[in-house]
């Protein structure tokens, strides 16, 4: 049984609270260019988006595209569907940029900060390497290096993910290296992989619309209420 | 003119002074062996394989071989050349491991720390992603990324090094993007991608057998006497 080294996470939904700070940016340009919009349901028709536009570039329809294209063609579409006019290409770049400045859940930094202590702590997550870095250092998320997609540019739950965190972070040992999320999807993956897996309760992540993801629904590794529960499992 | 984004890190020697870390690991190793050697020359001509050796893998003489490898290999070669015996595998890979325990120059932590307040941090080193995160962690270097040559399976001063720094935090523009290295040819190597650069003085990287990159030779962005200079000089 191999020791663990490295914990890598998926971020959206499991460190940082993207609905919030979607809405939140939404209704900053909606106050600011007099826009009236449900800034809510917009927030979840882009996270909608989220793995159907993935899934065109898994399939093959899409050559690879970056997570901020794929964000802007869904903005463009959504603005459009919304009927929401007057913005400026300087205001749909910046609302893009959204995604790059998302904020923590509560636990995430002071458990991260923890965990940090004893672990190797990464991101595995489909944003980009720019994305996550500029995340971290808007929020103060920790971490001690950044993998996402477009180092392999495939995305999760494509087998190329795991394999970059087994191979970087874990000199090619599967058991070394463990798999942080709040989706069981995205774990079960991992695990069929070799990795170890922990499992982050996060029942709010979608609001009141949350269909899925109330509970860990295999035999994980650790299963936690939130990053401080987990370093206290991890000793840490 | 594109404003300054991230600043991408040359490591060995211009981060850590390999040279005593190095030393100090086999006169520690010597002391608990009982074995008597000449471990400055030993760690210099350590050093000295890195170019010949990562020439083999850049000419393609030895396919992609990562530079725990190429350290192990030349290890090997010179415990023999030393005449050093009675190590068994537990001692050589401990001290191939030296290279992921190295120690900052005393104006490297703080200095780095200012500038990241206003700037993206990272490596851009020939050591992998896994050496480049130890040694951080040993020594609180604080990247917000790590990038290695294991991700692009290129050593510098092979293009795709470069390309890849440009690629992955600079949104493909390499004017958001400065090299700092205490090598002249690093350096000139970015500039011709593009990449802004800082030149960091380090006369005794090699103790008292340096033999070039005494000063800096070109027309760099900046040239700094350390990372508290550089990051002065940066408005940190």
């Amino acid at each position: 049984m191999s020791e663990i080294k490295a914990l890598v996470h998926d971020v959206f939904g499991t460190v940082v609270d993207w609905r919030s700070a979607v809405i939140a940016d939404g209704q900053a340009l909606g106050a600011r260019k007099g826009i009236a919009a449900d800034w809510e349901r917009f927030a979840d028709e882009w996270r909608g988006a989220y793995a159907p536009s993935m899934n065109r570039v898994r399939s093959g329809e899409l050559p690879w595209t970056n997570l901020d294209k794929l964000h802007r063609m869904a903005l463009d579409t959504l603005l459009d569907k919304f009927g929401i006019t007057g913005l400026d290409e300087a205001d749909k770049e910046w609302f893009n940029q959204t995604w790059h400045r998302l904020k923590p859940w509560p636990d995430s930094v002071p458990g991260l900060t923890r965990i940090k202590r004893k672990y190797i702590i990464a991101t595995l997550s489909n944003g980009t390497v720019r994305l996550l870095t500029d995340m971290a250092k808007h929020c103060g998320l920790p971490w001690d290096t950044v993998l996402g997609s477009d180092l392999v540019e495939h995305y999760k739950p494509d087998a190329e993910m795991y394999r970059a965190a087994i191979h970087f972070l874990g000199n090619d040992d599967p058991g070394s290296v463990m798999m942080v999320a709040a989706h069981n999807n995205d774990l079960v993956r991992a695990a069929s992989h070799g990795m170890k897996t922990a499992y982050i309760a996060r029942p709010y992540e979608h609001g009141a619309n949350q269909t899925r993801d109330f509970k860990a629904e295999h035999d994980f590794t650790h299963v936690a209420a939130g990053f401080e529960d987990l370093a206290t499992q991890l000793g840490c």
